[in-house]
């Protein structure tokens, strides 16, 4: 089992902690690019929500692409590449009885998509 | 628009074939590494489509993702990367009256998966 | 050989085109969301260039990442994700005796990063 | 300030953890599924490390690709998609005074690329 090998050093908290941040690390860097309008936002969504909760420990993931910025893609073809400063996500983690919520969202003074651990029991 | 500047030096079928080409790279590489289970293959299989279908003279893409992989999944965590070797997908561009069908499949004797024109009018 | 199996159905100058349409939307789809700053941008563009050269009849590919935007990068953090609007790609394939350059560069009165043939004998 | 308005629930420890799992989650399925060979390696191990390295509180990015399974490689075309079995590195993080290595291998017990914690001071 992995968790006796290779996770002794860490307590429950980091792990349900650590868990969280690397799967909104993949989130973003897998699926930012991806082209998105506003039709196709749903199946996007859901796509991620499904793939990145297989990830160890975590048991849910929440993904709202921002529609008002897809609304005014007013290039010729009617889509943009999806990118950090659309994307809400919540990944909520959990290792043993320790449950963390990490967040990422666009935040306007810093110019930066930034992750941070939004809640940890 | 950009038909008249751009793409004067080619003829209609290669205008046809270059985007559907473009497509299925762009495919490929945007979700290779995606985790991927049994059960969450239909709605990644979704949006792998109607991402894809967004880009120029693009009127379809139907991606198969391959079940038998994903059951022989052996590890702890019961899913996978998605990898070229599990994908079977077909690209229908069209550009005027020219229709092309560029598929992707894995070649066992090539040990690729290779990139190819199935169809074109 | 797969050039007899797969590709008897395009001629040489469609098949050259095919191939350096497949490595630029490759491209895009690989690498936008990278981090790049204005130092990091030279071991960048080189490994974008030498990986994607690999991929069949691509002899060379030659990536220019827009310094000016890296420059004016302001977050606190000093990079940015890389995006295609950053990006001027030529990419140079041949089947045969034919040669293709394949360009994407951003054009602003599209709002789009254009991909297309710039050269074909 | 970042730091004072959005980590104030999580440790040093933790915080330290947090961002070496994120660049761990990023390197991963930023750079899986690009095209390889024995003759690229060189350049696409830096650029790795590079863009890597410019993630917040990153200090170092070391990544080794497996050259044998390069060497390997048989198909017609001599190179390979990167995969996480491919792949070993550390990524050292660091959080005022608290450095933390993480570390991602492929463990064939296990039949997948872990990552987790190595050192933490």
């Amino acid at each position: 089992m992995s968790d006796q090998k290779y996770f002794q050093n860490i307590t429950t908290r980091e792990r349900a902690i650590f868990e969280g941040a690397i799967t909104m690390g993949a989130l973003f860097h897998q699926f930012v690019g991806t082209p998105v309008s506003i039709d196709s936002v749903p199946s996007l969504e859901k796509a991620i929500e499904e793939s990145l909760a297989l990830q160890p420990c975590i048991n849910a993931v929440k993904v709202k692409i921002n529609r008002e910025m897809l609304e005014k893609a007013e290039n010729e073809y009617e889509y943009l590449s999806l990118t950090g400063d659309m994307l809400d996500v919540r990944v909520s983690s959990q290792y043993q009885d320790v449950k963390v919520v990490v967040r990422m969202q666009y935040i306007k003074e810093l110019e930066y998509p930034l992750m941070y651990v939004e809640e940890v029991d």
